[in-house]
């Protein structure tokens, strides 16, 4: 029998265990307790504060799906935001459209970006030494501060909100303001949600309703990351494209050049992916008024 | 901090684990280890040999997606067949079906009913008390062999496959010819399929193209149960009905009478359901050959 | 595999699992979280706050090693005082001595006393109902408070002290001043002492020599009590006898009359009980000057 | 909290936890998996099959307690077998005697001895490169076959025998047999014996009257390794000193030259580590018959 392991606490009563074959990398950055480890479940894995980021085997899951609802449904997005996403991914994936001509990749913490580049090839696939992303280590917050009407899509690929960790406050309507004004009057944006379990979705529900306080198209959805262990929501909002009606036809012309490098996304499952179960509509109903403010966070979560 | 854990494995690198608060019921049946525990993350909770088959807060997520995706495609389903479904949660949902005029509920081991009789009212709710349910404690194989052209819907609410467990040859092709006779001709089978995650996917592989081999319509698809702590993959097989044909005003027709009951479904998901990422695609195409009989089972499972 | 687990932290990097056949009984009672579990590894198990108090298959040997050190001693014991001690067992071991008259049982929570009666019979074999045993549910620091020059024997059968917990101010020189002045001129004190293991000794250390500033002879000793998964420590303090003194006879005689109901002490194990390490003499030297007092308490533990 | 846990199984019903801060090294040799790890509670830890075999913190009461209790009975020990003892520490002891001409050290595992001279240097502290310390990567049971007469002592320095690991003959009859052989006339045996936890003590009464039906004299003891959350038996077989009736003074001058390099040992703990408990000596005398051959081997353990 296997006698390493890693665990990782989803709520106080719930988690997920894996074997741990060996600790790659291990080390405190000024924001975050950073582990990369290799998991008999999942291969390499990468790790911030205890809570699983992305795995070699379903990492494609997650950035394809944090990825292309957003930049495919965008006439020619030359301009693109990315806050976190230090692993290099999510990069990857917007590199696929040939339109884009920059991108802004805004990590809070070199550290993350320094073993990345180290460890993760499989994540970034050289995306960072394309001559079109520039790397910035500040708050995403303060660095979008002075950007107006200018990008074509913000994601947020960011760690869990949780009091003390170093995004607790890019999950809040301020934030959420500054993002809308830093788009263009197209723009889209786009942000990892946390858990949509039916026992643990009040975050979620949170965070789609602090967007549709600032944002007139809001179209919350969830995916299957299997190393997450729970079902996992992400959140876009838009000004004026929208997901669910553009034709099937324009997706499918987008995703065409590079369709052969998804594993998870296409144009069917763009379809399929913003219908949600009748009890998440009725749990984001329910909790319209819970809005997330600078003063009221998500630390609850 | 708690102190009592329930740990589930999935498989031998990767689990989950749950707050245990009490431990309502446990007895060894002639076929397996019955629990009826209550955790910190789900409430009550049936496992049957180490394995959540279904809880209070996420069963209705299960047993929606179980049985909706099959009796909303018949047209009027009069006989229906449940091998296993112990619980009487499918059972209820079959029962929401005002045309439904015999259910055979045939599950092998009369514990699992007993202690869902007495402790599992929320799964049931009283459709064991319905004249149009008869209770059968036999082996579904046995039972059916001698039907023929009789159920318009068969659905398969079994434990996982595995060595030494009793539901292993219920997921053969032998088995399935036998679902195949049974069922009128335009009749529709659904069964539970295991794992869909992707470091986990040869068992649904195998089961969808073990369908594909006696059925002339197979459509796997994937839902989040979150107690599950993986994606699971059901597969529905049938003669003549196609659940992606059909029109969405008749599938909306048919589930009005009762769509307030619902927590899952409607027929919004009914036709996201069974997109299914790429991933799964290949998957079963490069599984095509691998087709589960008699003599070899699902037991590498 | 067994599915159902109970852990007990030692440290916060360490400790001890257990498979949990049942929860018996669990309440919390208005001092502490009491349950009563069978576990696979030491049947009936009583818990305090999350650490095993004692077990079916080992509370003889922490029970006998609390109470026949300082017993066995004393000329003529005839009134005793357990502070704590609410399982009944200790009561059980001071009535083996027929000199006994009197015994004053001050357990704080009669919760603890209460399961006990119900579901200890081994442990306290009917000591609650032994006319010389007298209950009095109150802290025992106040009880003691107006004794004087009185008792033969105090036995401190305590919880470990933590923050919070029940028992943190019966580890100070303050009340340790009180029990010394509660007890007659030849009284004997003796009090379990937390884990003594070599990566967890200071609690121990700090328990003895505070013990040191207000008794003329002290003993520390260590007991190997298999389900507290770590050495245990415990102190005998006393004014006039010595137990390394004492002649081997004497022990024996006294013991001699239920020698056949020990399954852990015997006049052998009295002369080497009180024979440490070296490290022990050396971890006690070195922390001379930690005295726990009412201010400044064991809860660093 | 910590994410990174390793995990020792005691019995099926029973473990130990502990925080993993570090795989230092990991390799499958022939004969065992090898891991050296470090732990949050015990530091530097070498692991053999998933057993802990000593620690940084610890080890020092493990191999003080393997070699002195043999040693120090010895009038002028010279030649010394070590079976296994592949980290070097028992040699560490052994040598510490100025009498000691030559150590023959047989581990089965060269890989064991190459990760400990690589790693573990607070275990060997440089024994490899003494001269009087003969490497021989051999079964110790076909090493000692044809030796006669000539060992002052043997010292069994093994992993827990189990079915399919490298030692389970070296706990037989005829192993102890050709022990007795390759003794000389006043040569002394020594061997780590496995748990003595009440709940676990049959391997050490087998081993116990197994050697009993070999040696005339057989003193088993128990010791306190905190890590191996288990009071562990040991077992001294001896054809003419006996270590309880040598003066004490003896013992002393033989620590004497060493006696403040040692941090378990001396001459007073001498003589209480043989003083078993009540029931340990009623468990040897009901299991006197259980003698483990060739062919009945204590696999069952």
């Amino acid at each position: 029998m296997n006698s390493r392991w890693f665990l990782e606490e989803t709520t106080k009563d719930e988690g997920s265990y894996h074997s741990l074959i060996d600790i790659i990398h291990k080390r405190n950055s000024p924001y975050q307790r950073i582990e990369i480890i290799q998991t008999g479940s999942y291969g390499l894995t990468l790790v911030l504060d205890g809570k699983i980021q992305s795995t070699e085997v379903d990492e494609f899951i997650y950035h394809e799906a944090l990825v292309h609802p957003a930049m495919s449904i965008i006439d020619n997005p030359n301009y693109i935001l990315i806050a976190g996403g230090g692993e290099g991914a999510t990069a990857r994936e917007v590199l696929r459209y040939q339109c884009v001509q920059r991108i802004d990749l805004v990590d809070l913490d070199k550290d993350v970006v320094d073993v990345s580049i180290k460890y993760l090839d499989k994540w970034h696939a050289g995306a960072f030494n394309d001559p079109k992303v520039n790397l910035f280590f500040e708050d995403a917050r303060l660095f979008i501060n002075d950007k107006h009407d200018f990008y074509d899509c913000i994601i947020a690929d960011l760690p869990e909100p949780f009091e003390g960790g170093p995004s607790l406050m890019l999950y809040t309507k301020t934030f959420y303001e500054t993002v809308r004004d830093a788009l263009n009057k197209d723009g889209v944006f786009i942000t990892q949600a946390t858990s949509s379990a039916v026992n643990n979705i009040s975050a979620f529900v949170a965070i789609t309703n602090t967007l549709k306080s600032v944002f007139p198209i809001v179209r919350p959805y969830i995916v299957n990351v299997p190393s997450f262990h729970t079902p996992w929501g992400f959140v876009l909002a838009s000004k004026t494209f929208d997901p669910i009606t553009i034709s099937q036809d324009i997706i499918e012309k987008r995703l065409s050049p590079f369709i052969n490098k998804l594993g998870f996304y296409d144009s069917n499952i763009h379809f399929s992916l913003f219908t949600l179960p009748r009890f998440v509509h009725e749990a984001i109903k329910k909790g319209k008024d819970y809005i997330i403010t600078d003063s009221a966070t998500l630390s609850f979560y």
